[in-house]
């Protein structure tokens, strides 16, 4: 079926996410109009993900919309921002009809959840990627930053770590997991939880908040980086799940990819607020993983201190 | 050299355009945070250029980069909005400093040029693709559509059309243009010039407007589809150089892409003003090549009318 770049754009893409008030011109001219509150920033960013380095090949395109939006809608998360509006940029190695209504349908679903529009967007021809601007709004100086950390603040990560990773890893036969974790830890891999959920808290508690997408290790070090802090975290403090903690395979919740969790420095005379934060979301429960300090980064074992300045995360270039 | 993600950004990226008044947080952190006036609309769109289509192989770095702006800021030019600032989503093949460093040249070139910021973006690792998402500022209510032309409009088109279809056609070999065409042709095909300048024209005087990128045949069918309208264009009307009237070959002109001129509809009663535009617009000539009508659309070629409803221009997937 011979469709060009317009007629795919009208066809899959016109209608994905609800029509929002602050949306004067969407999808189907040379560009959106858009309008923002005069007591609202906006808060941009965008994310790519290409087929094989990204998502493996094999994912299902509901799994591949759904990513590309989620992974887009975490910085926002992480940011304190809420979410508005996003544009797509499809690069399609084919022109496949039901690849094309089944990426619609995930990107449908992801933008219905996290009520946001799509307003614009191109399609072309190439190796399958998936770039996507996202944006949000977040009350005038009200957003969160990385650069905002002091020491003696407590370092907190919501949700698990390393769950993506494993389903990769499981996904891969580099190791076989148990029934009852497969399914979470490949729901983790392609359909991440933005943590939209803790915005309120954010905006109210955090000093700092980065998400992780490259590994909390990394991650963290980005937070510290922007805020001139050092940082001490305890392994045994990570919320990770039981094979894990079985297998003490730490450096899947240490230096993977994939999690899109939120890790944020709280000032420590908010530790009511975070035991309260928690009885209200089981869901997204915060952990505290460690304490921002002067300088320095290292980990807690038990036994010894790791120097995490030494030993790298994920990189997309290494 | 080997370097991962976050130092290229910093090192290419983080310093290009001037910061303007309304960046809030520029590049570096989860996201990017923008106020927009609260007189104003924000107008945005997103640009995907892909090595092998959107440009030839061995084109230089910098031209890639300027060229990849420019693309996005001709459809900024065709709503009558004002460039504002850019999110950058760059995919490489391979962390070459050397590119990096053109790319990154003419990526400052332009955007100082353009009077925008680069605020945000991320690089992966795959084939050569550019996506850039731009924004634009517009008065509330003074941007410009493709979907108020009405019957009786004169269609009118800047510059010269079909310029960046003779100069990749002659790159590739299969014309021999003379040496002073040539110059001007490639650098039309390399460095095409989004209209801004038309900004304060367009936002006065024009029903409706669309910039062409696939081809002003194919280009101006969706503003009169946007518009729900009809054209007469006359083919000896149209504004070409030398070679194409010599060698009648007007199809450059009408179904090649990469123009990025911008095509409107103005209102008869404004030819004075149109003709005030040229005395005063050397460089951003508006010519008149046709009307608009009630419906069909078709060209005058001197001897017959043809029907152009039948005869497509570029699309990407055919």
């Amino acid at each position: 079926m011979a469709q060009d770049e317009f007629a795919i754009i009208e066809r899959y893409f016109s209608n994905i996410g609800k029509p929002a008030a602050n949306i004067a011109l969407g999808i189907g001219d040379d560009a959106a109009v858009v309008e923002v509150p005069s007591t609202e920033q906006l808060v941009v960013s965008v994310d790519t993900l290409v087929s094989g380095i990204h998502f493996p090949s094999d994912t299902s395109p509901a799994d591949i919309a759904y990513k590309a939006l989620a992974v887009n809608l975490s910085d926002l998360a992480a940011m304190g921002a809420t979410p508005a509006w996003f544009l797509l940029a499809l690069t399609l190695p084919q022109n496949d009809a039901t690849w094309l209504h089944q990426f619609a349908d995930g990107l449908r679903q992801a933008a219905n959840t996290f009520k946001l529009q799509l307003i614009g967007g191109d399609t072309c021809h190439g190796h399958l990627s998936i770039s996507i601007q996202i944006a949000g709004l977040a009350p005038s100086g009200r957003y969160v930053t990385r650069g905002h950390a002091s020491p003696g603040d407590l370092i907190l990560v919501t949700g698990e770590l390393g769950n993506a990773a494993l389903g990769l890893a499981h996904k891969q036969g580099e190791i076989d997991l148990p029934h009852n974790l497969q399914t979470q830890c490949l729901r983790a891999l392609n359909r991440p939880q933005p943590r939209l959920e803790l915005t309120p808290f954010l905006r109210e508690y955090a000093s700092a908040a980065i998400d992780i997408s490259d590994g909390l290790q990394g991650d963290l070090a980005h937070l510290l980086k922007a805020s001139d802090c050092g940082a001490r975290i305890e392994q045994l403090a990570l919320p990770v799940n039981a094979w894990i903690k079985q297998h003490s395979a730490y450096h899947y919740a240490l230096a993977a990819g994939d999690d899109y969790e939120i890790c944020c420095s709280v000032p420590e005379k908010y530790r009511a607020e975070i035991e309260s934060w928690n009885r209200g979301h089981a869901d997204c429960r915060l952990s505290i993983i460690g304490e921002i300090t002067e300088s320095g980064y290292f980990l807690g074992n038990g036994e010894s201190l790791v120097d995490l300045d030494n030993a790298p995360g994920y990189r997309h270039f290494d």
